[in-house]
């Protein structure tokens, strides 16, 4: 069973919202093994939108619409499908009962276009809103169609999550009889391009059913194992045995197979080991520590950041040295290495962090350009571990990302090799 | 001049990754009164790209395609489009030039594999990539498809969105002849509903082709007043009239009227005055900090942050006494105000503010919710120039976001007041 999803509104096509619907409803057939082979997002003109639904039931099993299910003038999904269809309309009394009941909270009567919500497309199965009025609707669509599926909800995000949980996947899950597994595969320090060539070979050889997908952002590159098949054990043989492989090429880059944050990775990290990391930023400019506060539970282990922008600071607040910033300048591994001296030492932490750098887009220099990162590591006990400097491309916001990126795989390392 | 979107790529169809680059593109064009009728997302397979391609090439003047055009094997959209139109590759010198500059800045040699970014369809207008590897094409698909256009884009967003300004909107923007102006109202401590109550009647007294677009976000409420016409000075002067007419009304909410954002406003209300600002987060964790350090050439106002989340920080690095702590608890008013006096004094800057608060999703009680903040805001020679406790619903990043808008606005309020 394959299904397409038809996405009704002008405002998707304005821009003016983002098409989360869709990507809701993707990733909940793909949980009982159904892909999504196409999104299409339309107007909401009738003789549009019946082009775009006969396409879409001619290619697939199932076509799930949003939108268009409202009281007002421009929802006119009801209506294309009665034409599409050649079906009339019929009161459904358990979508009046519910608005009946609606309205009777609120002290209110049912209003004419109001009561028109509870018109279902004749010999439709009908949805349940349980957090709104307009009835959806599952419609086997007769031999012209194959006996294809339209399903029609609200696009309220609320109304149609509701409907998908609670009728459409139980439905569906039943017709289906696909199992699908998905495993992320996220890596730190290694472009798209060397990780390519680095498991070429596993590529040409994945199993029947299985793909691998890349998924590069703005600092690093994540891979996407999926297997779909009809056992179970099958599914997760395979999906598992690709995931070893590739852990066993490039098992140094990864750091996490599930969906977690690279911070929320070194959260565990600190966790488990009874460990805590303070941190001192030049420029990124509280992003380490903001991304590090992002993970719940944080207080546990983060103690501590300073933003020390301003050389005074640095020197009042970390206690670098003013000769050394006189002497190396501000954005060396000197002074990187000083700051998280200094950073251990007032915070009293396991574990100190330091940057500092250009972020631009002013402040390069032919020695020191925009996009250049000084970091450091230093521990309790051990003193500095580490320092490095690097060099990324991007703008401000880009920069500050990619320099978080880089020091939080330095300390990812660190704790990885215990 | 019509336009379609085709966005590649079977993370898509998973519902890994939300479509927000058809969301931007929409906007833009729109921008230069190009409305899009139609969004596909397919997937990665070469025929059913081609009749993706082809169908939209049939109805639209321009079909926007992204992804597909980086250098591993599901990347497949030249091929596509090779086949369609019975066309080769050839090598763009000034791509080639782009990748060599990109490599050479890291040290590094271009790649066999790297190499081939640098082909493009032949006959195609090169798009320069100036955020990444992969050039960009606009192609003129010749009489078999009305001389319609096809551009190709790769589906990292920041390579995208600069594809988008620097030439896809500039070109496309020449050939189709509207004049369009839109200006954004950007307001703080108001919300949706009130704001439209208060403008009821300019909207419903707006020139013909002018719109006014809420766009609600996490932290607020901005509107877009849009006129499209074909003579600038009608259109710029019907578009200032109702910018006019809701500052008018609303003046004391907005604070911009340009496409800036909130830490930049305020960035350039300190550099006006010569003032410099510190800032001590608990619950934010850097993230007031970080959104300030965004702004290019934060160097100049911004001195220094501290991100004091255990109460042993509070009291090391910023002298919040213990007692206080004890007495009223780490998320009080009266910890904000020791927290946000002791930044003042530590940093020496003339305007400090702080944050303390709970942002979930554990930690909070009864008397304390989740979503409870208190903030306090300090300036040299005055003390504590105020102190509040609000209330905001979000998960945990929200709540950090919705936080550090409120101490941004409190700060923006001060600063305006002088």
């Amino acid at each position: 069973m394959r299904a397409e999803i038809v996405s009704v509104g002008d405002e998707l096509l304005k821009g003016q919202r983002v098409n989360t619907n869709a990507a809701f409803m993707s990733r909940a057939l793909g949980g009982i093994g159904v892909p999504v082979d196409r999104v299409v997002a339309c107007r909401d003109l009738e003789e549009e939108m019946m082009a775009v639904f006969a396409e879409s039931l001619g290619r697939a099993d199932l076509v799930l619409v949003t939108g268009g299910l409202g009281p007002t003038r421009d929802d006119r999904t009801r209506g294309a499908v009665q034409q599409l269809l050649g079906r009339g309309l019929e009161r459904s009394e358990e979508a009046y009962a519910n608005l009946v009941a609606r309205m009777k909270q609120r002290g209110l009567e049912v209003s004419d276009s109001l009561r028109d919500q509870a018109m279902v497309i004749e010999g439709a199965h009908v949805i349940a809103n349980t957090k709104g009025s307009a009835a959806g609707m599952i419609i086997g669509c007769g031999e012209r169609f194959q006996n294809h599926y339209l399903v029609l909800m609200p696009g309220v995000p609320s109304e149609m999550i509701a409907m998908m949980e609670l009728t459409v996947i139980p439905w569906f899950a039943a017709l289906s009889r696909s199992v699908i597994r998905h495993t992320p595969v996220k890596t730190l320090g290694i472009g798209e391009s060397t990780l390519a060539g680095m498991i070429a070979d596993i590529e040409d050889g994945l199993p029947e059913g299985t793909t691998l997908a890349y998924l590069p952002h703005a600092a690093g590159v994540s891979l996407m194992i999926s297997t779909i098949g009809h056992e179970r054990e099958a599914v997760e043989g395979d999906n598992r045995s690709v995931v070893d492989a590739i852990a066993g090429r490039a098992g140094k880059y990864i750091y996490a197979t599930s969906e977690v944050s690279l911070e929320a990775t070194i959260g565990a990290q600190l966790l488990a080991g009874g460990l805590t990391v303070a941190v001192a930023e030049s420029c990124t400019g509280g992003l380490v520590a903001s991304r590090l506060t992002d993970v719940p539970g944080s207080s546990a282990w983060f103690l501590q950041g300073f933003v020390v922008y301003s050389n005074q600071a640095k020197e009042r607040s970390l206690g670098v040295p003013g000769e050394t910033i006189e002497r190396f300048g501000a954005v060396s591994e000197e002074v990187a290495r000083a700051m998280a001296a200094g950073c251990l030492e007032e915070s009293g932490a396991d574990f100190a962090l330091s940057t500092t750098g250009i972020a631009g887009p002013a402040g390069g220099s032919p020695e020191k350009p925009v996009g250049m990162l000084c970091l450091a590591i230093a521990r309790k006990n051990s003193g500095i571990l580490l320092s490095r400097t690097l060099y990324m491309q991007g703008d401000r916001e880009l920069n500050k990302l990619r320099f978080s990126e880089a020091v939080l795989g330095e300390l990812w390392e660190c704790l990885r090799q215990g």
